[in-house]
């Protein structure tokens, strides 16, 4: 069973090295966090905060997914050669319409390093 | 073999129910007509543009794409309900590095009118 | 975040709503236990064992996915309807060509009851 | 727009690395010609039939779809590396269960030479 790698506070790992690693890995989700109900929300997923990951052929992210709880609202895929195989932030906003509170988590999957999960994230949704 | 549905004009459309059916089932390509070279730049893919599409459980958007010429940037797969079951127009936002000139188009897919393919959308890139 | 729910031996479980819930839900990997190096190998993932799960539009297996430990090898994704919207066990035969010992795991996801993980199979891997 | 490259019979190609090219590169279906209403269906997919396709980092097959004249049925995503970086021809067999006539065709998707077709392939359903 694929390990699922889960986002540390990077302040208080000490190792530069495990910081880069780490936050380079993880997928962070931005949004505001109230939305209105029944209207289209964005959220946007990005794939390390303050440090870089190659967009090698053989090292790369491959996916991300967006959930709210148990529900899949989203996967992007993506192949090799996207960021111009430049060590940078993959990136994607999606666009939702919710009904109710929502507890968002992203995943991302690197081709060398795993499965990786963000911190959660609750909106709350107003009428 | 799928049909590939390709954008007409609708202004040059008469009938409003195929105006309706024609945009709304059409991906969008939104995105600066310039992007600099090595730098992130934002291609949005937007379904229907006047017009607003079913987000059913039996009727919905179950993917878009984005091409650069015959090079697949990503893939975007959703669920029925991502967008609370609305009439709305699906929309994710890609981000890509590029390094020679693009010619972007989009895919998209309902899974009761099958495959559609935008205009396509020349981006200049500069030093 | 999304729970992992992970298989449990059914024989296990006394009631028989449960057993067929869990059963349902959960892949199964179906493959030799030993497969030759750099031959072509056959992975079965099935959801579904003994009891099946449905393919409404509203509520049916959206993908699969085969995991060599950390590494995704390939992931299916389903429409509602691939079925004909009966009760039934999604069924996908991976190819792979194994270079050392595999320790395979495969995920499945369900609209309405999230994801679930396989027991893990381990596959020798000779020369 | 990405080129949509179609099979054609290589017998009746004259360059070796032509043939080789073309048929590398085209998926194929193999399935029997008849199915029975309502019980589950086995399609293969193969791309190549005679000849063998890299799984080369930069050069790989991505994905391959399985359509019914213009529904989707399903989607395999891979990542470079399921067959072991070997010369071969990516497989992958879906398991359907018919109402209908079907008219089954197959894209596949290289990362270095774009969007290919199959021939289509009629499957007759009987009661």
């Amino acid at each position: 069973m694929p390990t699922i790698n889960r986002y540390v506070d990077i302040s208080e790992v000490e190792r530069e090295s495990k910081k880069d690693y780490i936050d380079r890995h993880s997928p962070f989700i931005i949004c505001d966090n109230k939305a209105k109900k029944g209207e289209k929300f964005k959220v946007k997923v990005k794939v390390g905060n303050e440090y870089s990951h190659p967009d090698d052929f053989d090292h790369y992210i491959a996916y991300v997914q967006l959930w709210d709880g148990d529900r899949l609202l989203g996967q992007a895929t993506f192949t090799p050669g996207t960021l111009g195989n430049e060590k940078s932030q993959v990136e994607v906003d999606f666009y939702i319409i919710p009904t109710k509170k929502l507890k968002l988590s992203a995943m991302s999957y690197c081709t060398k390093h795993g499965l990786w999960e963000s911190d959660p994230v609750e909106v709350e949704v107003i009428d």
